[in-house]
This record gives C-alpha cells, structure tokens and sequence, in this order.
C-alpha cells in the first residue's frame, strides 16, 4: 500500500536483522532442550570460561581450527575490547578503513589506541595510502571487515586480501577480520578470509547477531592458540564465564538443522531488499557511485560535492527519514589528500530491516533532500 | 552411607550452588514463556542496553530506587570492571577488606589501582586499622562484602555499617557494597545496606548467581543516578547490550512465584550445611576462632601458628581434600602488625555444594592435617 509507505517514518539508521526474521519460535524449542538435556545443570553452573565447550567444538569444526584457537563471549563488540585491551599500551597506532565500524573505533580509542583510517576504495582498502601509513607509523593491528563491509557494503578483493596478509607479514602487526556478514552472501561465490591465507597474523571475529539474533549477544574469535589462550584468561578475569544458556541453544540451534534452514530464510528474506535499495539507488541518484554489495547489511554513497548536504540529517528527519551521522564512521576527520567534509557527505543505508517499498520511498526522500 | 563419603574427594574449592539447587525445570518454563510472549522479539534484538528493562525495574522496586540507578549486566564481576575502569586511573587507591574475593581484588589491579587490605575483624572491617590507612592515602573507594562475606563469612555489624558510611562522607571516597549472600539468610535478622545509610555514597552490586543459576550471568549495579547514566554508557560502548533472554527469564521466574518459593527451598537445602560446617569446626578443631554466619555460602578459619599447614593444599589433596590458596584473598602480602603468614594459615570452607555428611568428613581431614 504505497499511501501508508509514504506517509510513515523510514529508519536508516541502525544495521538491525528485520523482526520478522527472529527464529522465536525455534530458540524456545532449542532453549528447552538445552534446559532439560543432558548438560542442563552444567549451562546453569559456573565453568566454560571459554565459552561453551560444544560450541566451541562447533565452531572450531566450520572454521577447522582446534577448539582452544576459538573464545566464545557475550557478543563480538566485547570481545574486541578484550584483544584491544590486551595488545594495546596507550599510544599504541591501530589502523581501521575508512570509514569503519563506529563502535570499534571507539573501543581502540577508549584502549588508548590511536586510531588511524586508510581511505577504502570500492574493492577494499587503499593500498598507496596504506603502505603511506605504515611508513609513517607501524600499527599494532589493523581492523578490517572484508566481506559486505560496514558501513561501506565494500568487499575487499582477492588481490587487496593477499596484499594485506603479506604487508601484515613483512611489517609484523596483526589483522583483525571481522565478519558477521560473510555468511549473508546472496549472490556471487565467497573470497578466501584472511585467517586462510595466513592463520598466523589473523585473528577472526564474528557472530550469530545478524545470523540468529543480536539479543543473544554470542560472539566469537578465532586466532593462534597462544594468543587465544591468553585473551580467554583476560576474559575470565573480566566476566568470569560467558552466558551459557544462550550458547547451548545456538548449538541446539545447529543440531536440529535450523541454522541452514534459518540462513536460507534469512537470504529470501533480505535478497529482495538489497536488489531494491540497489535499484532504486540507480534510479533515484543516478551516477552517484557505491559499492555494490553481493551479501550483508549496507549499502553506502558518498554523496558528490555539488549536491545539498547542509544540515541533512535535521531536514531528513523533517521528511520523516532517520540517518546516522556520515561523520561518526570516519577515525580521522579528514586525511591529507582527502576531502574534509567526506563523512558529511557519507550515507549509510541498511537495507534488511525494511520492506522493498520503504527503501524505495526513503531513497527517492534523500534522492528529493540532496538535489534540492 | 559414611563408607563412601570417607573415600571420595572433598572439594572445599568454590563457592557454587549446590547441583540440584540448579531450577532447570522453572528456567525452562520462564524462557520459554519469554520467547513466546509480548516481548518475544524484544529480547532478540539488539536495545535495552542498560538491561531488559522490566528487570531493572523489577529491581528497582525491590531497592525503591528508580529504574535509571539500575545498570543490568553480564555478571556482577564485569560491572565491577566497569565502574573499576570508569573511577580508576593508574596508582589510584582502592581499599578492600583483608581478606577479600579475590577476583575483585584482581579486577581493580588490572584497572590500575594499588590495592590496600584493611583487617577484617569478626564483626567487619578493623576501624582503627582503616582510619590509620586513610590517613595515609585517600581511597577513590572501598569494596566491601557486608553480608556473610566472601571469603570470611563476617556479616558487618550495624555499628560498623554506620561507621563506614560516616568515614566515606567525610574522606570524600564510594563505598562499594557487594551483596550477592545477603538474600541467603537463615536465620536472624537483616542489618542495613549500606545504601540505606547513604545512598549518595554507595554503589551496590548484587546478581542472581547464588538465587538462581550462575550460568545465567545475571548481576546489577544501583547508584546514583548521574552515576549509573555513566556506568551505562560505559557498558553500552563495552559490550553493546547484554544477554536478554536470559534476563527475561529472571523476570519471568519472579512472575510466576519461583523466586520466593525457590529462596525458600536454597533456604532449607543450605541451612543445615551451614549447621553442619559449625559443629563439625567446633568438635574437630575446638577453640579456633571463626565467624558464625547466619547465611551465604563460606566459614573460614585462620588456624593457630602451633598448627601445622606447611605445605598444606598438597597434603590435603593427597588426602582427597581440596582447599582454595588462602594467600588468594589477601590484598596484601601482610601489613604491619600482622602476622606475614595469615594468608597461609587461612582456610575459605564453601559449604553449600557438600552434603552434611561430606563437611564433616572434610572437616575431620582438615583437622588431623593440621594437628599432626
């Protein structure tokens, strides 16, 4: 009905799975199951620091990794926390793309790291300004998102993933992938993740936030069991165990086949979506260049310098469009070389949780507020 | 059956809920009833960062406070972080009673902090002993352990209660009160919180791993307002939002009248543990002094200088007994006009998860080690 459409509110702004896509229904299942099973008493006691060891065990399998390379946490936003707290000493240089995840430029912040973006280009980082910034400052680690970045929507090219693993080799500082989305993949065939090409420099992190659901706050990391071993005593000494009921009904969640189930869902679901933000992106903003994602949540432009950006997120909001602040990506306000107003001009546009019809009428909103 | 109790391993280790005190058939219900209820996609999906917010609420009347001076997180331990990490920088002070939890006293030397330990006396912190310290360097706070306390099973007398809130207003440093036993009482009469007395200097931390399950990692927070909106951003910028589901849960479980009906059978399964563990000191180790609690989970001993505890926790294991390093719970190595080798010579004895017969039985070994 395209009169509700274009009278309701359109929020762009938060990378959330649609509400109907959280399994309610099989997690109560799972959750009864773990209960009453046969490790019922063992999720409700104090043990499995790490983690629960049977997701663990799970995991470990997907990525063929030993169980203790894998620390399993209340959500990967903490256990970034986590690493950062233990690699970083104040001052320390951490490299992100630019723009990034704004949550975990925050957190290397608040870890005291100084945070240093490298301009992303359509098919990943850019690598003259990356190798710039090495020359400069070696990082401790870099953070990356290769597969449907956020908030890019970026996938870094299997040339540029190569690039990274040798450059992290040759100058001696780790890489973090994060990869939520990598599993979201709607179209086309996936890349090698960096822990592939070199196991030894990479450290995985992900989650079952948009894959299951975000309320269940399970995270994990993956990297060399040395490394892990000490992160999964740092994260003992910080939260003592992780929530296990939880954890025990994802693995439940995989015994009964509903995970694949549920990812085949979840792809019909937001497939749709991202061909219409796509298309309607194409056709309301036409010659605007983005990253075209195959897979994930976002779909980003950088709006050109000649369209109306003056105090866009206020006057959206007037037109009953919600966006985040292009700005809050953006480790560095401006890089040399660089224009300083990108991130104002920077539009994040996650797609999953709204219908095909929203997206086109909040599209053809921001397509009417810019050209004005 | 005393044949098999006095050939197994007895583990005076942890302080943990008896197994069958684990209510996985009313958990099972609750997050069932969660997950299928009006809130159902709620609580999978990402908001309510500051804690489901029926439970803070839910909390908020049990300490008629309002909801915004409670902060539900993923365990009492990380909040105990996060405010360490929010009211700390490197070198400041923090005091705790000697002895104290251990991880605690971990959690704010890893944020930085020197750690005092200020005497213990049998009926709560050593005032004259405290005054003294403060004289020397004010605290940023002090932890304490009021109700039946970890490791000592000292509950703090009213006297003292009032004496600590008076010297917290007048140094100008929080009062930092953890009390998870405080519910577990069976017998007597409850004391103040500290927070009854001034809660403008108090934060109390509590969880529902001693009334509930452990695994849940259920904990809370309550302070001021200012206060606990900081903590909350803190949180939110660590960890996002914590676990859900399993929050709703405890709502849930106090719905429906488990929590009153389940205190009451903890009640009855501990009490005569606690009974137990009181006799068994007085007949096998007559005339050493112990703090008799009327509730929680620990009696501790600091066995006499005659008594014999060189290498104690092997012998003991080679006994089929398992005891905690006593050296663990204090701050310090030893203070001035203390005996250097209390810690050595101090016993923590968890009673809740041993059956009466086992305490005695691990009594009785305890005391021939010792006596040989």
């Amino acid at each position: 009905m395209p009169s509700q459409v274009s009278s309701e509110q359109i929020l762009f702004t938060r990378g959330v799975p649609a509400a109907e896509a959280l399994p309610n229904k099989l997690l109560s299942e799972c959750m009864q199951a773990a209960l009453d099973g046969p490790d019922g008493k063992v999720i409700l006691q104090y043990g499995h620091n790490g983690g629960y060891l049977p997701l663990r065990t799970l995991i470990s399998e997907q990525y063929a990794v030993s169980p203790d390379q894998v620390l399993v946490g209340n959500g990967s936003l903490h256990l970034q926390d986590i690493f950062a707290g233990f690699l970083l000493k104040p001052g320390d240089v951490v490299f992100v793309e630019q723009p990034s995840y704004d949550r975990a430029i925050k957190t290397f912040r608040r870890r005291g790291a100084k945070v240093v973006g490298i301009p992303l280009d359509l098919d990943g980082i850019n690598l003259t300004a990356l190798e710039q910034a090495i020359a400069q400052q070696k990082p401790v680690f870099m953070y990356v998102i290769p597969d449907f970045q956020n908030p890019a929507g970026v996938t870094t090219s299997a040339e540029k993933r190569q690039a990274l693993v040798d450059l992290a080799e040759r100058y001696d500082f780790w890489l973090i992938e994060d990869v939520p989305y990598r599993t979201l993949r709607y179209a086309g065939e996936s890349l090698p993740l960096l822990r592939d090409l070199n196991a030894e420099r990479v450290v995985t992190v992900s989650s079952y936030s948009k894959l299951i659901s975000p309320g269940l706050r399970v995270g994990y990391l993956i990297g060399p069991t040395a490394l892990v071993k000490q992160l999964t005593k740092l994260a003992e000494e910080t939260i003592l165990a992780p929530v296990l009921p939880t954890q025990a009904a994802v693995v439940e969640f995989h015994r009964r086949g509903y995970y694949a189930s549920n990812l085949e869902d979840l792809k019909r679901l937001y497939a749709p979506r991202l061909q219409a933000i796509v298309q309607a992106l194409k056709t309301s903003l036409p010659g605007v260049p983005f990253a075209e994602p195959e897979g994930g949540f976002f779909v980003s432009v950088t709006l050109p310098t000649d369209f109306n950006t003056t105090n866009l997120l206020a006057r959206a909001k007037q037109s009953g469009l919600l966006l985040t602040d292009g700005r809050d990506f953006f480790a560095d306000p401006y890089t040399a070389n660089e224009d300083p107003q990108q991130g104002e001009r920077f539009v994040r546009l996650p797609f999953c949780a709204l219908t095909p019809e929203q997206i086109q009428e909040g599209v053809k909103r921001l397509s009417t507020l810019v050209q004005s």
